[in-house]
């Protein structure tokens, strides 16, 4: 019999090196760890091939994770470019990230950023099918389900940790999108191509025919399946309708039967959300999943936005977090527009984390409001260096009191507030109605 | 006796030429309006001296408004600088500004914002009084309570709207704060200012000894009290305390004392708020206040992130705005490390103006929505121009578009998925399908 998974494991009582080190990675108890991850409420995505992996944890308990996108594709970016962004993502303090390229030399840019990675990599290995079909002058429709499945053990064998796999969109959802009357139809690009598949052979989607062939894919080389939401609302007015109440359903049964299969499971989630949704989609996704981690897209509070969806995704995101999510994918400014750049996989990822710390201190993550305070502590000391340290972003804090200082007049004046600094005045003030 | 003021009239049944201008300008019933301004769930900030001013509502049911503060101070910035800024503001679409300047010439900084601003101007008098005293060599302590009302008088006789009075810190708050253990003391520059004053003279809060005094000097002018929140929560640490609700609940006294005065009134609130409290804190103020229009300063989800406190401000200003607060303050991205230039203010109104908007549609305010709906529509037909002109900030997206096309290899590509949209094969697939 082959090895026991981290999941086959952990239900056996025994905690492998894996798992350990996400224990390790955040102070925690192993054997706390170990629960979650048998019910399959915590997952360690970690390749064995993945040689450069530090795992960590995404689920219950843990702090919440941050993804950013990378991804090369037919229109700009090179190799070079996406591990600029890759150094980019990882110095902002990404917990893992995606490559999602769907230019250039595809196998080499993957096995590039694996290769240099120490935070889980993922990908939506349909992408690259689609990609490679078209080059030899074919669609996507022209690949049998064998030839897809090929594409993604050919990443599994690469060392990638999770992958996105659309297996709840099926031909019946298909009927059903006519109508639906969405405004914004299907906005999944992996969701998209697998329509696109069953639409042209008539067939049904081969990830969920062949659900089993998936499992026994992921179990054999201990890659974690992240249950891609091909029908997630694109458009505030798609939000929580039929179609994806549907699919997320599905997801809830196929994360089941990925878990008896010895296979770490996770469920992506929207999307585009009305703020006074967040909170109930959330706690849906947990109850019709049983507490699998979910790894949201943003999400976005309004479409009206472009341009700030970053900001948009870090509203939605942090009160997704508060509600239970696990697991935020970054959003850039770019998004909706283009493909970002490297400032603004930087921009994205520290909105993120944002979104993440404030939904820790909410659920008590453990250490996380004594982050804020320290931080603070420091501010009324007027510790500035103290507090650059301290900040989620340091350089950016340096660079913002660099200028402060060269536009002041008096040195040792705080251009926060001139002269009258409110901290320092109340502290005397108290200091003398005391004595 | 004295003209009829804007409450007194809507008491009486009557509705001004001011809040029947703040209906139509939302498209609104005057008389639902009135009824609302009547009990002090909804304020117009329109002081007759402003003749450049479009009046708006705050509060129950209307759109949620923001806020742009302005201000030179003694480091840095002119008076041609404040203007700038005062532009750049109002084409990034604030609903109001406060100067805050304490530095250059006020009385000319403010008479030209007040003659040249659209929206309701405010002020935090004591600044000045706090400057003017300085300038003479005296310290803000050596003004007298007649000194302090002459300088509210001479702000209200320019025309501004609304003023921030910190009238709920008093002797007894001065002491309290010894033992209250607090992180960060006061982060309130015109709450330690009273509180200085207080110290040095060992007298009672002016502005609360002589609140009636304060109220019929409003109540002449026609100036929007907002009453300002001295001890809210500078750090995450100390949110909710008692020092905070006991302020809280002195302010919704003297809002009530207000209303009786046919004052109209606003409440400020916090400052530095866990996720977890938003909601709570807001419902508390309401409570409290008996539904007086909340101003809201963020607020700020967590102490970690200076360089990105527009981020943080926006997802705790989205929260608290759904939750019912009407008014939220912006927060630019130099917060807690200088004053913002003209580019920062932009980026921190847009920010603000998504947590309003988000927080609208949560709360159906008419036509939220529909803004939502209408942008996606036009990205479901790949209509970027109509997507721009339909956008938060046309400017911001079409500059995005630019950069993206520079790049395209083949023309007509978009660049946000390369040659696979997903709206694209979808309606292809859901089209076979059907056919």
């Amino acid at each position: 019999m082959a090895e026991l998974t981290l999941l086959e494991a952990a239900r056996a009582g025994q905690v492998l090196a894996p798992l350990a080190a996400a224990a390790r990675a955040e102070g925690r108890d192993p054997e706390e760890l170990r629960r979650h991850l048998a019910a399959g409420r915590l997952v360690v995505p970690a390749n064995p091939r993945h040689t450069a992996l530090r795992p960590l944890g995404i689920g219950e308990g843990l702090r919440t994770k941050v993804n950013a996108n990378l991804g090369a594709c037919d229109v700009s970016s090179s190799l070079e470019e996406e591990l600029v962004k890759l150094e980019c993502a990882l110095e902002a303090g990404a917990d893992a990230v995606m490559d999602l390229s769907t230019g250039g030399d595809l196998d080499a840019i993957r096995r590039a950023i694996v290769r240099r990675s120490p935070v889980p990599v993922g990908t939506v290995p349909v992408y690259q099918a689609a990609v490679e079909a078209v080059a030899r002058g074919d669609s996507l429709a022209d690949l049998s389900p064998d030839d897809l499945f090929a594409v993604l053990e050919r990443k599994a064998a690469d060392g990638v940790d999770f992958m996105t796999v659309h297996c709840g969109i099926t031909r019946e959802a298909l009927r059903a999108l006519r109508s639906a009357g969405r405004v914004t139809g299907v906005v999944s690009r992996g969701g998209a191509l697998m329509l696109a598949w069953m639409a042209h052979r008539g067939e049904e989607n081969p990830f969920y025919a062949q659900y089993d062939r998936l499992l026994d894919l992921a179990r054999r080389y201990e890659v974690t399946l992240s249950l891609g939401d091909a029908l997630r609302p694109g458009s505030l007015a798609d939000a929580g309708d039929g179609l994806q109440m549907r699919e997320l359903v599905l997801l809830g049964e196929l994360a089941e039967r990925a878990r008896r299969a010895g296979v770490q499971v996770m469920i992506e989630g929207p999307g585009h959300v009305p703020l006074h949704q967040i909170q109930a989609q959330v706690a849906v996704a947990k109850s019709v999943c049983r507490g699998a981690p979910l790894y949201v897209l943003g999400p976005l509070v309004t479409d009206v936005a472009p341009g700030y969806d970053h900001i948009t995704a870090a509203i939605g995101g942090a009160l997704a977090a508060m509600a239970g999510a696990d697991f935020l994918c970054y959003v850039t400014p770019a998004e909706h527009l283009g493909l970002p750049s490297a400032a603004e996989v930087r921009e994205g990822v520290m909105a993120a984390r944002i979104a993440a710390h404030a939904a820790d201190v909410a659920k008590g993550v453990p250490g996380a409001a004594e982050w804020d305070r320290r931080l603070s502590e420091a501010r009324q000391r007027l510790d500035w260096e103290a507090q650059a340290a301290l900040a989620l972003d340091p350089a950016r804090v340096r660079e913002f009191r660099a200028r402060t200082q060269a536009a002041e007049k008096t040195p040792g004046t705080c251009t926060m507030c001139g002269r009258y600094c409110a901290m320092k005045l109340a502290a005397e003030a108290v200091g003398r109605a005391g004595g």
